[in-house]
């Protein structure tokens, strides 16, 4: 019950409840609600059942969203909804969180882009700012047939499709964050729900998703706070999720003509179809709002620390890796480029504003390069889960 | 019979003709028999007849040649040979010709390789240079049994391969140079052979590569020579090789995401199997021939143009275009990094120094850089071709 109480909550924290018949809010504010359990199951219930009564509050999202408020008010209990709303919320919450950093008050640009075959999405770049060389954290929730190459791909992945027109629907948030000071990490995270119904009108749907981090140098409190906190948001859900996707990520994100990972790695899933929709979808909510405690503590930590050129260097360097792993092996951005009308700008806000490459660059292996290097190659149990029992 | 002249002179530039019985040289240079028909043809039928002869001047290339030099001197008219030994000449040349331009004397680094499976190759690359930020200049020599993603590729290009071990031999020469100032254009060039024989015991052989040309900035007066150059090392073989060669290379540096060409073209060609094995080899040395006088002119012209800060940002937003195309789409790059035993290094040299992506930037359409974006949306018929009769 405690798992459904926090989906709720975290629907609900998208949704300002109005009695709307007799005009008047609801006198305490949501956060009042935390903790309480009974309180915040009875509201619940309350918005499930009197669907006239929702409204949302679209002030608190980078723009509007891209199904009509109309829509998600009427069918609040539709996935399709409470993902939309969900990653509305991760994303405004994290460019805000990220615009907190800067020094001096540089914002992230907004676009809302629709797309022809159906759907949209809300890019928002930050460029060029103090702390952050380039962010990039965008949504999008489209639908239409899936493309041929797309089908192929989920065969493969094992989906057992039938032949004919696939309508599909999916929805995501997914951001990528270049920090300018090389001490402070590179996160990427990607949270999203699949949709297909094949033509002898049977639905699939799955969630899949990660968070995982790229530092520059090696700061091993960081790592283990980073893991630690991903570790516990899967933990509330699954013990087994942890492991599982932990393994996942660092298999996921392996560069395999430099027999590097791109990272430190992080967690990493697909298909994710079980143990119930709601279950699923309290996971990745939990993942998501992850994010920021995860991360934004380093960002804090670092971005005074003090560099030269070498590290500068260093940096560019491996920002090249990441855009070898981005641009030949990302299964996303592949699938990406090739979708009929895919926004590319959206797709390649990924890649960080300058890279490098220099031929046969190896750092010495005492140094400290050489020592994320080493981890890099193999990947280290951070949080010592194989050890336990 | 000119052809096979010419294309003998080609092999025999790289071969030092001795009387070895007597331990005498040829009395007269090789370079004193251009022009005099008779005389080279003369001599080239010596070199055919007389196999103990000929002894090859490694002094010329970069490195030592991948295949024993014994097995080239005995076997001077395999094909395999002449190739080695002409993609030898043509790196040694080209290192050459731009380490003349280098203003201090830098020079390029020499790394000759083996690879387990067969075969090797001579990665020459100069980085960091006052005129070139980054030049590779590769050869390779490479046989063994072809990997199933190979094959796959050729039997979709139309190749008839019998099922079973498919032993291969490739030859070839590739270089990218990134310049410094942004004035001017980088350069890419490929040639290559191929042969593959199949279980029925029949052989297969064919030749691939092209030269292009990717400009920041837009000079009319460079483009013409440019492809004035490589249409004249057409013409000498096939009046419909230029027109035919520069609509394929307009069409494969194209990258479909942003609808726009790589650079603004030159010529490519793949799989030329015709008219015969000699006509085809010569064809491409004429290619390869092209690549000095076609480019280093406008190195010449514009390494000393001043440019600012503007210019050079727009570089290297370019220089990212060029990555793109390099690691999503490239079939060389991508057949190069899942073959077994493929040295990365080797295949990344081509990417630059540096390179960067801004969010969606658009350059003014009356500016330089808007200019320079036109034509590579609407690849230009530099030499009116389709106007003549």
């Amino acid at each position: 019950m405690f798992r459904t109480i926090r989906a709720s909550f975290r629907a609900f924290g998208t949704i300002s409840v109005l009695h709307s018949r007799k005009g008047t809010y609801l006198k305490y504010p949501v956060g009042f609600l935390v903790g309480t359990g009974a309180a915040l199951l009875w509201t619940t219930q309350n918005v499930h059942t009197e669907r006239r009564r929702q409204r949302i509050n679209t002030n608190q999202f980078m723009a509007l969203p891209i199904t009509s408020v109309k829509h998600l008010e009427e069918y609040p209990e539709d996935m399709k909804s409470q993902m939309e709303l969900m990653i509305m919320r991760v994303q405004a919450d994290f460019c805000r969180a990220l615009e907190a950093e800067e020094f001096a008050g540089k914002k992230f640009k907004i676009d809302r882009w629709e797309r022809k075959e159906g759907g949209g999405g809300i890019t928002c770049v930050l460029q060029d700012g103090e702390v952050f060389e380039k962010a990039g954290v965008n949504i999008s929730v489209v639908s239409g047939n899936l493309p041929p190459g797309a089908v192929q791909q989920m065969r493969s992945r094992g989906k057992k499709l039938a032949d004919g027109q696939l309508p599909f629907f999916a929805a995501g948030v997914s951001a990528v964050i270049h920090p300018r000071n090389p001490f402070v990490p590179t996160i990427h995270f990607n949270y999203r729900y699949f949709e297909v119904t094949d033509s002898t009108g049977q639905k699939q749907w799955w969630f899949g998703g990660g968070t995982d981090l790229t530092p520059y140098y090696l700061d091993e409190q960081d790592s283990i706070h980073f893991h630690r906190t991903l570790k516990e948001a899967c933990d509330q859900h699954d013990p087994s999720y942890y492991p599982r996707f932990k393994k996942w990520c660092d298999e996921y994100f392996h560069i395999p003509h430099r027999k590097e990972c791109r990272g430190i790695g992080g967690i990493f899933f697909d298909d994710l179809d079980e143990p119930s929709q709601d279950d699923a979808f309290a996971f990745v909510s939990s993942c998501a709002d992850s994010v920021i405690p995860s991360y934004m503590p380093l960002v804090r930590q670092h971005k005074n620390d003090s560099y030269g050129d070498p590290q500068r260097t260093w940096q560019l360097l491996r920002r090249g890796r990441y855009v070898e792993f981005n641009l030949i092996y990302d299964r996303g951005t592949k699938f990406g480029l090739h979708t009929p009308g895919a926004r590319f700008e959206s797709i390649l806000m990924s890649l960080p504003l300058t890279a490098r490459w220099e031929y046969m660059h190896e750092p010495k292996t005492t140094s400290r390069e050489g020592q994320l290097l080493a981890v890099l190659k193999n990947p280290r149990d951070w949080l010592q889960i194989e050890k336990k029992p």
